[in-house]
């Protein structure tokens, strides 16, 4: 590409071209467009066909932008491919279905590492649903891994298909994350800094095994749930994507996050700012009213409250983060921009 | 990638890994495996599901090895993107539904760019069918384009949904293609050879706008056509691949390969080594019995008979090419290796 001719090359963000590319899009495509139920800006997109709603997502991994071949831990590799894309069907209460793959192969690639890659893709599926019925394989100076996988919804308890969208959060809503946030990006540090020990490697696990939370996702839905997303860019960052599209004010409270006690362990007080801007941890972040969640508590749901939905927008759509006393603590860092790190 | 371990590496081709993943694939997801109705092997997988048949396809575009980002033909490239996996659904006779898109973003690339690519991908799809519905960005050293399409089957006469595919080619079949050949393989010499006339810019745009043959594809169906595929890697290759899935012989004479008028006018008799091994150019292959072929041509539909099955697998499942005279000819060059070009 000659980057002399880009004008806009130092400052495009990952937002700023999702955007644009939304605007070309809704250009064109008028005729069709009704059949999108939900288009770019949810986790999954959600198509009407004359038989039912799918869901569709797609996710990628580079080469030293999303793993280093270096570690050759391909199985690792594969699995965390299928979860990010098994996680975007669960942020939207769903049942995955069929997954294409398309495998960038470089000049020196064994036919082993894709082997290996796919026995991890498929350990993923059968413990979460979904499989591999077909890809392309195509020649590239560096490797990279796409997945493309459908789902469908899953249906609540009158009967009806219902998805988990980042637009329904209303005010007084509790917010509620499925499990514990920052080992991801813990396991990450861990993994740079090349020194080892038990709780480091309960950590790197984090990172490299994430758990997509399928059936989770499917309780809240059949529970009454309307809204939700994963945190796979950090839970500030993606807490901002439900604050925007429902237009409300969110608080968080910073005490009542759940930590791996490994991170407490390792990063002691730095946990916190991992917890709230460390991404890849697929738990499922969700609002509903008080009683919904307390259903949710009577039927056994594994979640914790972190917050609350304070203001319905005319304060902005926000998200304010308070320490256990009240006081507004400033996250370092919120989220992750996949075009510039 | 650590390339001293990889021993295969001099060896592997595209076929050689994709067989290797199939079996990977074969030895897992038991369970789910029912509902794949063709799997990898065809041009895209057929699944079943409780509302009806989707097809799914995939297909990507490395910048270097399937575009030249010098080019800056963003719009052509997001065109040819589009038609890759257009003609994938068409290959089955079907209809596109949905795109995914994934674009692995360089560091110095502009929003301008991928709009523009964005745009060329619309415009084919406002006239073939389908839409974008989603997709993914990551950062990449490299620019790459992924896109996956989902389709559904077009119906019958009888108003059963029936798909073309590469294993249904029968003893006295005709061969037949829906179009002239060797035109992008053409237009890529002249586009690389830098030279420019008429004649050179008409198989430019063969190579940058090949269309997608949905409509035909449609007819096919409609009247009776149950084997094709679509001619991405060229006529032999793709030709070798029915003659394997169908365990038949294919008789092709090379007289009756339709070759763009230009071909003949700047290439000459190697135009026929174009046509015969040329990738994109995106026609489709049928065979079907006589009468079948007798009928489409009754109901209008351009193609030409380019030969026959001759064998039913006892003298092997190979193709065979012949000049006017009967007499064997041995092609130059037998389809594309995606991996080792």
């Amino acid at each position: 590409m000659d980057s002399s001719k880009n004008k806009h090359s130092d400052h495009m963000t990952e937002f700023e071209l999702i955007a644009r590319l939304a605007e070309v899009g809704a250009s064109s495509n008028v005729e069709n467009s009704e059949s999108i139920l939900i288009g770019i800006g949810d986790d999954a997109a959600v198509v009407s066909t004359p038989f039912g709603q799918t869901l569709l997502t797609t996710d990628a991994m580079v080469d030293g932008v999303h793993f280093r071949s270096i570690d050759e831990r391909w199985h690792d590799i594969g699995w965390k491919c299928a979860v990010s894309n098994l996680s975007d069907i669960a942020a939207m209460g769903g049942i995955p279905d069929s997954a294409l793959v398309t495998l960038g192969v470089p000049p020196a690639a064994s036919a082993d590492t894709f082997a290996e890659l796919y026995s991890g893709m498929n350990e993923a599926f059968e413990l979460f649903g979904g499989q591999i019925v077909g890809g392309d394989v195509v020649s590239s100076p560096i490797m990279f891994v796409n997945m493309a996988l459908t789902g469908h919804p899953s249906i609540n308890a009158s009967g009806v298909p219902i998805c988990l969208l980042r637009s329904e959060a209303k005010l007084d809503d509790l917010v509620c994350v499925t499990g514990p946030l920052g080992g991801s990006a813990g396991g990450l540090e861990v993994l740079l800094s090349g020194e080892t020990n038990p709780s480091g490697e309960i950590l790197i696990d984090r990172h490299f095994r994430p758990v997509p939370r399928i059936e989770v996702g499917n309780k809240l839905v059949a529970f009454g749930v309307r809204c939700g997303m994963d945190i796979s860019d950090g839970l500030v960052g993606d807490l901002e994507k439900i604050a925007k599209l429902s237009n409300v004010e969110i608080t968080v409270n910073m005490a009542n996050i759940p930590i791996v006690d490994e991170m407490m362990l390792l990063f002691g007080a730095r946990s916190i700012t991992l917890a709230l801007s460390g991404g890849e941890d697929y738990e499922l972040a969700f609002t509903a009213p008080e009683s919904v969640v307390e259903n949710l508590t009577a039927k056994k749901v594994e979640f914790s409250v972190v917050g609350r939905v304070t203001g319905d927008g005319s304060t902005g759509a926000q998200v304010i983060v308070v320490d256990e006393k009240g006081n507004l603590h400033e996250p370092i860092r919120k989220g992750w921009d996949h075009l510039n790190g």
